[in-house]
């Protein structure tokens, strides 16, 4: 029976109930951590060989460029072919980094911001005020570079389907030239593990900016990463940007974070020949360039596409038991009550959960109490505010599946119990 | 005899001379580069069990950190203390980076700039102007930067004693508060192959400063580069402006990209607490941290500081005959001509060349002529602009032996012929 409409009394009777589970829980001094989007052990497991894969000897890349000594800027000839096949871009279109896609977006974002993008006219700091839109729920990370540099953020619906509102952006981007960009994770989203449809992504290349020097930072973090045998696919924003006669406007990011190791992978960024050209300027002061040795172990592990493909299969194979463990308990637990509904999705990292409007700060407070660690309540939202404060971000990769199970029995307690204590206040009320 | 007192007829019939063995260079078409200071292909076979040091069970560190998972922004704990040995610091004192010092030296400029530093009222950037001293010759890449953020750089005399003209710094930074920084190689300088007095240390400490939020950057780049058994010690300026009472003043940088691997080493900075805890709070936003994995790998390799000293002295037997061909030719051709100086240097990666005033850009012009690649004459100056255009910095650490014999014959002649040029047409005028 949904417990909206379940009166008073049986609703304080289910509450006694529910605290001695709770306080059961609670003696057991659990410390269940499902804040981040870790990747377990096994799963860093399958990519061991990287650790000793090249010899004494295997350390020039097929050019024959010493990748031991200084130079090549942008990355090595074999790592561009491997991540142009990943991202969709030609070997033109590709700048290989670091160890960090997020570094390059913050750093993308600080070189606008001091020396203006490729099309720019004025550095963007030169300007009164500059704008991000931030389709929500989102990355709390990529938010949090906006605050960093002062940048404003407007909250931008995420649609059930995926799509982020783009009525609402079509109309805002059109007049205000001080917004400057937008952050999406295109394909199973982080937290929604939503994907975007081709039509939504034809529209943002599309859409006429008032800024032409707009930016879409396409934080493709999750390209293959599948949880089931459906996999989406999304469509090309670079090439739907470029026959759209807007080159510049995309940023198309991607890592090996979640592929190999999430310490020690390599980061690329997909963008027009122009916006490379930019970008490698700007690099060229800051590095000599970046780790080519580790560029030539993934080379020699994954060798092309299909071989992270075929390796991220073993991801899934560890992690979907994972993701079903968590629909199999809030569906056990929660079923029928009208108090939750979670995503079930088809890859990715992120369980989306929404509770009852006003819950989520005191349902992750309370699973907390239990030794139950959340991402914060609202983390999810423009400068942690979530609006309605009901999204709660699960992410069940690094726990196990017996610890998931019951982290998810506590959490599940936690949200009948904070929903018993709404709805109770609301009747009385 | 000294070329300046020879008449114009002897000159000219040196230079028909020289002209022929210049034209009888260029007939055997070279390509020798003595850009810059590049590790050769035997220093870096040194560090070669790096490549295969760790095996597929080898990935915590000591205190059970997996190092190939996200987390640890400024460095595993053991990797702590190498460096912090290495750079003469405390643990607490210290962050370690990716494989770039310049990448960590280019953040830290940006973030003054847009955030400010530790003890800044507000933004570098919110300044009208701001302005850096650079001891010259120097680093051309240091110099980069400043242009690269519109840094106005003021020039200041590299004594021949290896102290910058100190007193010509203090009477600028006493007065000047857009002064914010300075740029120091302060062991083996590049080029200068000099070191700093323990005097010059401690008055850069203790001087007074019009800007609260001054900065000397220390690009300690050559700590254990020596070329001699005669090793350089220099003064810890991290301590030496901690007790002036200016805590914040120091970022001493180093690396081990002239240790291991150029491309693939670690870079870390050495700074008073507050100085590492600011610089902490900026970087989560740009990262979730550097690879851990390579940090191991350093320390299987290298374990200690004495493990570092140890490897070095394998460094310097392949480095030192270099640096001694470069002497041997050069005096065998130019001694007692009064035509250049070079330095001698105890360590380092450069030997630094001062030919006749007006003579350089022409010098390294006619030596590219003949296939001898060298820094173009300039680049050891803010702006790229020698006062006296006599600088020229020879990187001797990348060619054989062979190769660097030809290269300084072919430079000889370069700048006879040159200086002749130059001295013929002050007799006549």
């Amino acid at each position: 029976m949904p417990l909206p409409d379940v009166d008073l009394n049986s609703l304080a009777a289910s509450a006694t109930k529910l605290k001695k589970q709770y306080r059961d829980f609670q003696a057991q001094q659990l410390k269940l951590d499902m804040t981040r989007g870790k990747p377990c052990a096994e799963q860093l497991d399958l990519a061991n060989p990287l650790l000793s894969i090249l010899d004494q000897s295997d350390y020039l890349d097929a050019s024959g460029v010493d990748c031991r000594n200084y130079g090549v800027l942008d990355g090595i000839s074999e790592a561009k072919t491997l991540f142009a096949d990943y991202l969709q871009v030609s070997t033109d279109e590709l700048f290989i980094g670091g160890n960090s896609s997020l570094g390059l977006m913050h750093d993308l974002v600080a070189r606008c911001i001091s020396h203006g993008a490729a099309d720019s006219e004025q550095p963007w700091a030169k300007l009164e005020k500059i704008k991000f839109l931030c389709p929500a729920p989102g990355y709390d990370r990529h938010f949090a570079i906006c605050q960093h540099f002062s940048i404003e953020m407007i909250s931008v619906a995420l649609l059930e389907n995926g799509d982020p509102d783009m009525e609402h952006i079509e109309r805002l981007v059109a007049s205000d030239a001080s917004i400057k960009g937008l952050w999406f994770v295109p394909k199973y989203g982080n937290p929604s593990g939503l994907s975007v449809s081709d039509q939504a992504v034809d529209r943002l290349a599309k859409m006429p900016c008032a800024a032409a020097d707009f930016r879409i930072f396409w934080d493709n973090a999750y390209n293959v990463h599948h949880l089931t045998p459906q996999h989406v696919e999304i469509k090309n924003l670079l090439r739907a940007c470029q026959q759209a006669g807007n080159d510049n406007r995309a940023f198309v990011i991607g890592s090996t974070s979640k592929i190999s190791f999430a310490g020690a992978g390599i980061a690329a960024l997909g963008a027009s020949r122009d916006n490379i050209n930019w970008l490698c300027q700007h690099v060229a002061i800051q590095t000599i360039g970046s780790d080519k040795i580790n560029q030539l172990r993934h080379l020699r592990f994954f060798k092309n596409l299909q071989g992270i493909k075929d390796h991220m299969l073993k991801h899934s194979e560890i992690l979907a038991p994972k993701f079903q463990t968590v629909d199999r308990v809030l569906n056990a637990q929660l079923s029928g009550k009208h108090l939750a509904q979670w995503s079930k999705p088809k890859g990715g990292y992120f369980i989306n959960l929404d509770v009852l409007d006003n819950c989520a700060t005191k349902v992750v407070a309370m699973a907390r109490d239990a030794g139950v660690v959340l991402t914060a309540a609202g983390a999810t939202f423009p400068y942690g505010k979530d609006p309605r404060d009901r999204n709660i971000r699960i992410a069940p990769s690094l726990p196990s599946v017996e610890q998931i199970e019951l982290a998810m029995q506590i959490l599940s307690v936690c949200i009948e119990l904070v929903s018993i204590e709404v709805l109770s206040d609301k009747q009385k009320t």
